[in-house]
């Protein structure tokens, strides 16, 4: 999920308790697949696991149309879609994308942004529906593979292990806070948060080492840890908050959209070198995974409690 | 697409414009694979061709929560989506459900419905997004299989073969009429329009059995017909319409939400015959394909233009 609203807001949302209420009501999924609960589903395919992930954005819930191009709302429309499936160690087959309250030059602006992002992750736009509305709704869903790989659940995370994240934290939220102090506002913190980069290639290199959990950071690092954390039954000890420059603590820890990945991997496993022969970034190593699942620290205090959710 | 709105509409909607600009902008699929302007896409597969499709209902457009419970939403909205599956001949795989906007109480409705459809149909809802919205609205995306068979797309209609319905039309919009009149009303017309069945196993016979092109009636017989013409570039004799009782012409032709398949097969196929051999109520023979794309008519005279579209 992505989110327009800046600013930490507490844990007491709707949401989390909604979906667990649902998970319970769709029932244990076939040995093998994974239902509701993490990034995105995973199938079971005789060519191996198949991913399968939606997200809606909804005018004034999830973008402003003052702060916000058709153009940038279709490219983050894809890329938060795309981003659960790279949490998830996958890439996209292909996206379907049902478009609500779009006028013909939102639609033409819509598609642009959607096509730059279908190009720039090999993601193909398939179909979709088109349909009037009150309020302008960008529903997108996709599918994806791990090339036969299992999937990096939520759940696999172990005392003892190693956190990192694949970049620093806060910038689409600062770029929120400037842009609302200045719409015409530019610049890279501005283009975090209207284009963010779904890390594809990150999600798979994870995989491949052997990452043992991995989650996307769309609701920001205080609640997608704990998210992660409580799927793993396990608790998180951070030394450190990687914070962009420009962005506050408070952003990087309670911002959300960076869509950057968290994941955990053994203090075996040579996390850099590995991102380094596939020529990407070396992540950001934030932390140890402890046994005490009520363990949530940072520098040896109390994890501030922080994240988006959805009121409902 | 489902609508709740009744009586026949002009053609002259921005709907079927926007369709095929977009398709020019997504591009050529490539071969084998159907991207925009079918039921759903065909994407292919080591193990065969998947189906994917999205169709989203949005309150106040396509449904009246006077006239319809939230369960009935979910039922139709799950519908409407496995609909698009069977007029390719599949089956489903899977579903993936965004909401927005849904209370508490509205979640259980809503997924009371989802639950039964997903049931009814075999189809598991794997997985979703919740969100806030300041209107209701559903946004469904299914996967499918034809298990190795070829899909049956809406082109492939030749001159001289018949024209098959799997029901009687128009059942749905006289339901949607009776609604308005009495908001208690019950019966077979009002089941129609709340809970409208996917014919799966109709559209899986048909496949099977040879038939040359297929979509479903979610908008109207008379534009859906057109669609499937156009389509296959050829012309359509309709020899009567067979409206259910208690509808009216009106309604048979552009009510729409009839989700009953449409599909052209050869004239030396046993099309009642198959279908009864599956177990199945035989179709209903409502014409001929002819050669020029310009004919379109009902028992010798112009097809009325009606059916359902977006204005966009």
């Amino acid at each position: 999920m992505v989110r327009a609203v800046s600013g930490p807001t507490s844990f007491s949302g709707g949401e989390l308790a909604a979906t667990e209420h649902l998970a319970a009501l769709l029932g244990s999924p076939p040995r093998g697949e994974v239902w509701v609960g993490d990034d995105a589903a995973v199938l079971s395919g005789r060519e191996g696991p198949l991913l399968f992930a939606t997200d809606l954005l909804v005018e004034g819930v999830h973008f402003e149309r003052a702060l916000s191009s058709c153009a940038d709302v279709g490219w983050k429309a894809l890329a938060s879609n795309l981003s659960d499936l790279a949490a998830m160690g996958g890439r996209p087959l292909a996206a379907v994308v049902a478009l609500a309250g779009a006028s013909q030059p939102d639609l033409d602006s819509l598609y642009e942004g959607l096509l730059e992002a279908s190009r720039a992750y090999s993601c193909p736009l398939v179909g979709g529906d088109l349909s009037d509305s009150p309020v302008l709704v960008v529903s997108i869903a996709v599918l994806g593979t791990t090339d036969g790989r299992p999937p990096v659940l939520r759940s696999g995370a172990r005392p003892g292990e190693r956190l990192f994240v694949t970049g620093t934290l806060g910038a689409a939220a600062a770029g929120l806070r400037l842009l609302r102090v200045d719409p015409a506002a530019t610049g890279e913190l501005v283009g975090a948060h209207r284009r963010p980069r779904p890390r594809l290639g990150e999600g798979i290199a994870a995989a491949s080492l052997g990452a043992s959990a991995m989650i996307d950071l769309s609701d920001g690092l205080g609640l997608d840890l704990a998210r992660l954390a409580a799927a793993s039954s396990v608790g998180v000890a951070l030394e450190g908050l990687p914070a962009c420059a420009g962005a506050t603590e408070e952003e990087a820890l309670g911002g959300g959209e960076d869509y950057e990945l968290l994941f955990s991997a053994s203090p075996e496993i040579d996390v850099a070198g590995e991102f380094a022969r596939l020529g990407l970034r070396p992540p950001i190593e934030i932390g140890q995974v402890v046994a005490d699942p009520a363990t949530r620290t940072l520098d040896g205090e109390p994890l501030p409690r922080a994240g988006y959710l959805h009121r409902l």
